[in-house]
């Protein structure tokens, strides 16, 4: 088996300002290939402990993944230690050279010269294009060593990681025999807590062996990940479909989707399959809502508008909302969600309108009313819901929970499983 | 000064399943003694591994603290592990068995033989008692080592750490003389790349000394941490006051905040010194600025609405722009970015009115009008301005950048720092 080390290089990790998270994601895709991550190791910008560190890793390791001091800066160190350190000169690549100029012309942004050291690369490695940030990936091998250095960002790291190292390293193993594949696959549960959970699928639980079966509560969804083992891909694939079968088969419309799935997709694609149509009104959720319908490509296809209705006077005037009603009842109330609702559908012709509304806090809160009592109303064709909540947390996590529980609603009602009326 | 290196030990932090938030959190306390911290390593459940990691961390540090490997399980290896390294025998503390007795009688938990190896200390530690666990924690001395071992989980690790292990590693430090304070601010700067950041300070960056400076770019931000040491608190706090006011007095308005601060709350409080309302309506951004706007407790003093008019017909039907301009020069143009800003502002009865739209892709890009390609359009009394934009990035970092561009424009004009027109 291949011994890997991670090493994570920044003094904003080493001081903790920064959360390791490239650490845990490297080691997440070097599972599957059954690669064994034997240290993680966190040191910061300075040339004389990184050497140390990459010595070290040297000793003990075969395979060894750097990840951060790749940018433009003097205190950006990765790339020149580990190149002194091997005794391998660094040249510059025209092509990268090339390409920095162009991006910073193309986005108007002004060319400093430090920049050109992140087209300098050691003699005789592969470069790995960077399609989200400017500092090329490096992988170097070196007698039995394998160099992989990775940009620091993460949202730079992981696609570079998943479509570009992945690969040659799995091509790597499959040619020296020594791939064994590890395969996991997530199910997304929504409506289910996670305690009644375990308990429908207690069997399944006690008797796993391969997939095994892991429960993980994420915020008001349970994930379970099914992880497999198999000699060759085909074969942990087919164990995780079989079993992920056999859980649907017991959890049904519980599991709303696989791994990189969001409830906010899965409820697309039901707006798609239905060929409805969809506006919202939000006033507690802050266009959190709207923002993550709006996530998915092709959203446009059946969400219409998003009215983030703040003011009594934004309620009033663009949902029509009768002013004697906020008066009566409040603009946190039942009736004031239900007119929303209506109103948004309305105002822009869509088949179904949502209406949220409520108190996210942390002010603004009284003992008849308080913080996180939230009503949710849809509307459709010969029907009408709206249902009262009392969400807990601060001010992003009960827009958050109202976000989800307006999405969960939606979800039910297009699986044709709500009864009109209003709930308390 | 101190030099530390904390070592997490658990297979399953290896494995990436669970992230290594110990190493943040310990790093942060650290840093308000003034000790540094000069490695992170994690290390999986195995004797000799772990073995070897202490001795290298004992090379090179004089403070090694340790969390997890401290449960009850025979893969629970730290606490053996470091008393045989250092040829210590383990006694039993009767007070902690007797606890461990109680603790399990009174939640009726069966008792297990092997619970009472928590009750094994190295001779001569100190025991840390610990509220939430029933493993308690140990300090050991030896010749220039000073060895901290803490349970894993957090909830326990955290506040043995604050409450027990920082104070009395503040006592010893006061009492050696050798208590440095050390602090950290972050300032945070938009309008300005990374590299040419660095060049307007640096002179400032080449004589670093006490207090350091680290720029880091964040998205479409840059952040300098200033990290400053003393020997009393005010000492170090006024040093990073110092300079943080030089640095202002070169970047000027390109720094916006410091440290907690975000660019939403930064306009917030420009709103409000202004007493200017704002209304907003999205399109590219899909909600994501108006949800940025709201996460700010207080928002509603400002923001009267933000309206997501993701079709056509909204963008006619509620900001009432003319369908013969969307034909005519399509929905992503100039002319629709001010028409949006027009129809909000007066919509919704606002002091500013603020549009954008743009393709935040994957799909839907042209030749003449591709994937990022942004309008925003900013309308006041006797005022506007349209801005072109060109972003990059996947569709959630274009609304990212949307939303973000959309701050800085307000930013801006609320400075007084724009002049009205339409910009390409």
């Amino acid at each position: 088996m291949l011994r890997c080390e991670i090493i994570a290089v920044g003094t904003e990790l080493l001081m903790g300002q920064t959360i390791n998270t490239n650490a845990r994601d490297i080691a997440r895709e070097l599972l599957s290939l059954g690669v064994g991550v034997y240290y993680q190791t966190v040191v910061g910008d300075n040339r004389e402990r990184l050497e140390e560190v990459v010595r070290r890793a040297m000793d003990r390791v075969d395979l060894i993944i750097l990840s951060g001091g790749l940018g433009p800066t003097n205190d950006d160190l990765t790339r020149e230690t580990v190149a002194q350190l091997l005794g391998i000169p660094l040249e510059k690549n025209v092509e990268w050279e090339k390409r920095l100029f162009e991006f910073f012309s193309r986005f108007k942004r002004p060319f400093a010269e430090n920049n050109l050291r992140q087209a300098m690369v050691p003699e005789g490695a592969l470069m790995l294009p960077n399609d989200r940030g400017t500092a090329p990936g490096i992988i170097l091998e070196r007698g039995k060593h394998t160099f992989v250095l990775l940009p620091g960002p993460p949202r730079e790291m992981l696609p570079m990681l998943r479509d570009q190292v992945i690969p040659l390293l799995k091509k790597k193993l499959e040619t020296s025999g020594k791939l064994s594949v590890l395969q996991s696959r997530v199910l997304h549960v929504i409506g289910l807590g996670e305690s009644t959970l375990v308990e429908m699928i207690q069997d399944m639980l006690e008797r796993q062996d391969n997939p095994t079966i892991a429960p993980l509560a994420k915020g008001t969804e349970v994930h379970l990940r099914l992880t497999a083992h198999g000699h060759f891909p085909g074969e942990a694939e087919s164990l995780l479909t079989r079993k992920a079968e056999e859980i649907k088969a017991i959890l049904g419309d519980y599991v709303y989707g696989e791994d990189a799935d969001t409830l906010e997709l899965a409820v697309g694609r039901q707006l798609i399959a239905a060929e409805k149509s969809l506006a919202l009104a939000e006033s507690c959720s802050g266009g959190l809502l709207t923002h993550r319908l709006t996530n998915i490509p092709g959203s446009s296809e059946y969400l219409l508008s998003g009215l983030v209705t703040y003011s009594n006077k934004a309620k009033i005037g663009l949902l029509g909302i009768d002013p004697a009603i906020i008066a009566d009842k409040g603009a946190v109330s039942a009736e004031v969600a239900a007119g929303m609702a209506a109103g948004v559908r309305r105002a822009c012709g869509a088949d179904l309108g949502l209406g949220i509304t409520g108190i996210a806090g942390p002010g603004g809160g009284t003992p008849q009313k308080p913080v996180g009592l939230t009503y949710i109303s849809l509307e459709a064709e010969n029907f009408y819901l709206t249902r009262q909540y009392r969400f807990w947390g601060c001010r992003e996590e009960i827009k958050d929970r109202a976000s989800q529980a307006a999405l969960y609603l939606l979800r039910l009602y297009l699986l044709g499983k709500l009864k009109p009326g209003q709930e308390e």
